[in-house]
């Protein structure tokens, strides 16, 4: 049915860069090798863990910034950008912030030749940078709800091996720092942000699991945690997103309160929302294959390629065909590129695949004649579409796409995850395991320490109540199913 | 004619913050109080020259990044991000930079507890981290042109006075870097990067000056600088927009070479170009009067404000006509706001005015049954745009708005400069003055001392020959004209 793509001028140039590693061998290389192959990053820079986004995975970013943003803006938030430099004493206003992040931070000791007054942290994140300022916004209840987030990069010492997008020392972050009158209205409000980071991870195809984190891994400060965890090819989780309840831990640390509508003083209720470029990361690791990349088309740089099948001496309808076709597409609001360099199709085919294009547009001197054009999805599916049909059919099909990761991954996710009731049954399930427990912290660190797993936390998006059922690990009455994995 | 507005509900609430300083008395008095009373940033965080953007600047701020990405796009460059750090090693490769930023640079040395075995240098400007990567990415002359972007944060510790957008600590930056097979190449790129500064002041209705640096205030390392200027009322001037042709002179301490068409190694040529968040204090300061700022409508955050004047019982018709007026425009692409709070329609004129909304719309009942609304531009001017006609009418009115502060900046401008031939003409004549002068740098220096004025440089967008004239300093036969000014 493609037999004229075989026949079609062939170049002799360089193959172009093609994985070394597969996936299903050595989930871990295979990521490690696609990142740089596909040009997303450069991890050649002189600091460790401080990479150069390409710009194709800037590209990406930015569009799943531009989505966030559109959220944020549909559910009322503000947005603000803060220092990065954080004066010690500011920083050392709140104790458990400093335990959670002191040995983590960058100092700041020296401006030129002189030696700074007061040396300051770059931030790991922004609390205590905002947190200072907002009590100067905040007087009544009428400045409230004051909901504002920002996009920017913090800094994190980190000691463990680094990884692109994954676990980096300068991370390209999102953070929501809300303050309300009243604790009902913050908990409301770490119901929105978990809304958006749903939606967010929707349009990266990616599902996810909701998590209250247990207490000892819990935010530095906060009341309670919310953990969104990705599930890996490899069966570990990668947390890419978490909505913290503070209460009122910070705004009584940092003396953040209003008059009340009867006149009295009371410190505001708070909540945070962090995502970061790891949404790159799980994209990147969820959907890929052995060829390379496979983007959702949502957020995809380039949703479609089209390839025009040359013949020497027969290149004029087809080029023709080829910029009409991307002209259309364009201006229906879709990101085309067109390939014309001076290569064969199965290099542009190998070249764009690693890359992940959701869709490729093959255009060749029959289709011309037969008005249609030929198309190939990432995940190998082809097809035609007519040409008065073609802008509505490329549309369809890139649904398709989206749909068809997202239940990919969906399905993956369901065989990952194992309910079982004892160490045992959880030590055989592998990746997720689900246990009954008592409310006892020792009990979670047994579990823990016997499976050499990590606590997710008690699942928020299905049911949680574990009556009837007896601890994992003292045997006593169960009071909440929790998750447990290998985390990345 | 529009009378029925004092009759309209008054309510006593606090009237809003108005502007205690006036421009025409002490231009710079009002600039630091109109940025803070307009809510653009908050001058209050704890580290002098590091503030805090406020939601409303932020908003303008990314209006101008994103048209700058447009020009970035339109001219073939690729945005890409480079790591903040910059070990010392790297920084001390081109001596020039050393000696330009060595003393305005901040440095980390410490990360947790441990103190770094190489410390680093926070980016003051990003040559040194880009160029010891290119030449990983440039082999041969089929990588070149190489024409790159970023937005980025900067840092130089200012030991001069800072002024919010004008002069800070952390810089909101947008840097080209840019490498050419030749020399020809990277001049016609001083060119391109020139006109897209040039498109991006027009958007903000700024005229400018184009002038060539003396050698002794190029950027440095740089072969030659070309800096764009801006005029403000007090008749200094401030740099918006720096282009530089490098030459081979970093390419040469980078060692970024190339395998020329015929086998052999060169190195490139490169350019760079600058601009950053002065285009907003140029912006503030340029078009903004007494009441307030007065932003151009291509980058304003808020295009038109919609204010119903409301009748106690009568706010049906008004409301609704007002809130399908908001729909039609939006549907059009317009940035439109609809005050609905309840305030006095005086208190929410001011306040807009104060925050420099361009063109505000008013709909009351008579409005609503004459089947017109009222508007009032910015700077007074007054009219009605009939119902069916109120989308092109309100972008026809925005366009006048656009090119009138355009012209007004223009004729302003004119009036600051002045065409002299001796010192002492020069100083009674104020604000720039271009003056004939040989091309001993003494004489610059001596001109610059006499008059404390700084030299902008060569005029490149006039006739720069000064054939027949005599040097203003030492007498003898004038090469160049040369434009002097003090600067902010």
């Amino acid at each position: 049915m493609r037999e004229d793509v075989s026949e079609a001028t062939t170049k002799t140039t360089a193959a172009p860069a093609a994985l070394s590693r597969k996936k299903s061998d050595d989930f871990m290389e295979w990521y490690n090798e696609v990142v740089e192959v596909a040009e997303l990053t450069d991890k050649r820079y002189p600091i460790k863990g401080m990479n150069i986004w390409r710009p194709y995975a800037w590209k990406l970013m930015l569009n799943i910034d531009a989505f966030t943003r559109k959220e944020m803006e549909r559910t009322g938030h503000d947005e603000v950008k803060f220092p990065l430099m954080i004066p010690e004493a500011l920083f050392r206003k709140e104790e458990e912030q400093i335990k959670g992040f002191g040995s983590e931070v960058f100092w700041v000791d020296f401006a030129g030749e002189n030696k700074l007054d007061e040396r300051w942290i770059i931030r790991p994140t922004s609390e205590t940078a905002m947190y200072s300022i907002f009590p100067l916004w905040i007087r009544s209840h009428a400045d409230l709800p004051l909901k504002t987030f920002q996009v920017v990069n913090v800094f994190r010492y980190e000691t463990k091996q680094t990884r692109a997008f994954m676990r980096v020392r300068e991370i390209h972050f999102f953070e929501d720092h809300s303050c309300f009158a009243t604790f009902e209205e913050s908990e409301a409000h770490v119901k929105e942000d978990l809304e958006v980071a749903s939606n967010c991870l929707d349009r990266l195809a990616l599902v996810h699991l909701k998590s209250r984190r247990p207490d000892w891994d819990k935010f530095p400060g906060a009341f309670y945690s919310v953990g969104c965890d990705v599930v890996m090819p490899s069966g570990r989780t990668l947390q890419c997103a978490t909505v913290h309840e503070y209460q009122q831990n910070f705004s009584k640390a940092y003396g953040i309160t209003y008059e009340t509508p009867k006149g009295e003083r009371d410190f505001v209720h708070q909540t945070t929302f962090g995502m970061s470029e790891r949404l790159v990361g799980a994209t990147v690791g969820v959907h890929g294959d052995d060829k390379g990349l496979f983007l959702p088309p949502e957020v995809a740089p380039i949703q479609v390629v089209i390839v025009p099948i040359i013949f020497k001496g027969k290149e004029g309808p087809v080029l023709e065909r080829s910029r009409t076709a991307v002209d259309a597409l364009r201006a229906a609001g879709l990101r085309v590129h067109l390939d014309e360099r001076d290569r064969t199709a199965g290099e542009k085919y190998n070249h764009w695949e690693l890359r992940g294009v959701p869709l490729r547009v093959e255009i060749g001197p029959r289709d011309v004649e037969k008005k249609h054009v030929a198309y190939a999805r990432r995940d190998g599916q082809k097809g035609f579409i007519k040409d008065e049909m073609l802008v509505e059919g490329v549309r369809d099909v890139l649904s398709a796409i989206q749909k068809d990761l997202r239940e990919r991954h969906m399905a993956f996710t369901k065989t990952q995850i194992h309910v079982v009731r004892k160490i045992e049954e959880a030590r055989k399930a592998g990746a997720i395991v689900v246990l009954p427990l008592c409310t006892k912290a020792e009990c979670g660190h047994g579990v823990e320490e016997a499976l050499d797993y990590k606590t997710l936390g008690v699942p928020l998006d299905e049911t949680s109540d574990a009556k009837g059922e007896r601890c994992a690990s003292c045997g006593q009455a169960a009071v909440e199913w929790v998750r447990f994995a290998r985390t990345y």
